[in-house]
C-alpha cells in the first residue's frame, strides 16, 4: 500500500557563537512535541519544489542575507517519524558565517551542540537526527572543500579561523597546519592588510580572505581531476 | 497551498560495461511517457524509509547482491515533474562492480551514458536530470573518497582500475599517477598475486585490491582529521 503522504522541509541552521557551534530551533507551543525544539521548516508548497520552499519558510525566522551556504542533506522517511497523516521530510543545511547576528522571533533560540546538548535531548520528533546529519556534515566538508568560506567572516586572522575550525570539528586544529594547508589548496589568500593589535597588544596578525565563496572539492588530486575547460567536469549533484 | 503527495524512490544503477559507463533503465510500456526510458523504482510503501525501499524496488529489476554501493542522491521536486498528482521522488545512486551481470527483465538493459546518450534524449519524466546527478556524484566522490571499490572487481590490474577511471571520469589518467595516489591515500594494497599473461604475452603484471570496501573520505588533510578513536567523528551522514 501506498498511501498519500504529505511533504515537508526542514532548516538546520549552523554557526559557530561564541566560540561553539549552534543550531537554529523554535520551541512548539502547540501539540504534538509540546515545548520542544523543532527546526524551521514547514510544509511543501504547491508551486515550489523542496530549495524554493526551504528558502521560503527559513526566511520567516531569520534574514536569507546572512545565510551563506544551504544544501540538501537527504530524506528523512521513518513511517512513524510524525503522528498523523504520514509526512515525508527533506532536510537542508544552513550555515551562517561567525560574524552576523541575524534577529530572530521570540520563539527562536541558538542552541549549543556541544555535549551535553539538551536541545537534542528535548528535540521534537527525528529533528536530533537531522540535526547530527548536519553536524557530521558539515565536519566531512571542512576536511575536503572550502566550505569553511560559510562560517569565517570575509576577512580573518588564522588564529580566529582555527578557532571556527575547532568549533566545527570538535577536536585541535594547529593555526599552523591549518594555515599550510588551506594554502596549499588556494583556499586562502592574504588580504594584504593586518588587523588590529588585541587587548594584550603584540605583533599585528595578517588577515586572510577565502579566494572564493562557493561551494568546490579542494582535495581532488590532480591526477583524478578533469583537465581545465574539460566538458568532463560536471557542476550539478557534484558536490554532495 | 499544500496539497498531498506521492513519494518515489528512483535509482540511478551505474556500472562500467565494454569499457563505458552505462546506466540500467526499463522502458515504459503504458502512458505517461510510454516508450521511454524509466530508472528502477515505484511508491513509497506505507510500511518502510526510502531506504528500504530502493532495496525492495531495485531488487525486482537486479540481483542486489550484485549492487555494491547505494547512497541518497536528492529529492526531485519539481512541481510538474509527473503529470497527475504530485509526485516527489527520493533518489538514488546505486554501483554495480564491471565483473558482474546481473540477469534483468526483458523490458530492463543497460545504456550507454557517454554523448550522444540516446537514454537521456528519450528518457521519461526527469530522468535525465537524475541520471546526470547519479554521473557528477560518482565522478566527484571518485575524487574524494575509495569508491571506486563499488566499480571494480575484488582484484585488477593498475591498468585495468585506469580504465574503470577513465570510463567513469570521461577523461584521461595516467596509471602511474593513480596507482601512485591511491597508494599514498591507502586505498589500494597489492594481493602478491600476479595477473595470467594477456595474448600478446608479455611481463605478467601485479594485482591489486581495495583495501576496504565501505565508503570513506580518503583525501581528507590530517591537520583536519580528528584524532584517532575522537567522539568528534561522526559516521551518519558523514560522507554525503
Amino acid at each position: 500500500m501506498a498511501s498519500p503522504t504529505e511533504h515537508e522541509v526542514l532548516a538546520a541552521v549552523l554557526q559557530i557563537r561564541g566560540g561553539t557551534l549552534q543550531v537554529l530551533a523554535w520551541q512548539r507551543a502547540l501539540p504534538p512535541d509540546s515545548g520542544r525544539w523543532a527546526l524551521p521548516g514547514g510544509l511543501l508548497g504547491d508551486d515550489e519544489d523542496v530549495e524554493q520552499s526551504v528558502r521560503r519558510q527559513l526566511a520567516e525566522k531569520v534574514d536569507l542575507r546572512e545565510v551563506t551556504h544551504v544544501e540538501q542533506l537527504g530524506v528523512f522517511s521513518r513511517p512513524d517519524r510524525v503522528p498523523g497523516v504520514r509526512r515525508i521530510a527533506t532536510a537542508f543545511l544552513g550555515l551562517v558565517p561567525s560574524d552576523a547576528d541575524p534577529a530572530v522571533p521570540p520563539d527562536t533560540h541558538w542552541h549549543v551542540l556541544a555535549a551535553p546538548a539538551p536541545v537534542l535531548a528535548n528535540a521534537a520528533f527525528d529533528h536530533a537526527d537531522i540535526v547530527a546529519a548536519a553536524r557530521d556534515r558539515l565536519r566531512a566538508k571542512l576536511s575536503y572543500t572550502n566550505l569553511g568560506f560559510a562560517l569565517a567572516p570575509r576577512e580573518f586572522t588564522i588564529s580566529a579561523l582555527r578557532d571556527l575550525y575547532v568549533a566545527a570539528l570538535g577536536h585541535p586544529v594547529s593555526a599552523t597546519n591549518l594555515q599550510r594547508v588551506l594554502t596549499r589548496r588556494a583556499v586562502l589568500e592574504p588580504t594584504g592588510a593586518v588587523a588590529p593589535p588585541g587587548p594584550a597588544g603584540g605583533r599585528p596578525a595578517a588577515l586572510f580572505r577565502f579566494t572564493d565563496r562557493t561551494l568546490r572539492v579542494t582535495d581532488a588530486s590532480a591526477v583524478l581531476r578533469a583537465p581545465s575547460g574539460s566538458p568532463g567536469e560536471g557542476t550539478r549533484g557534484a558536490v554532495p
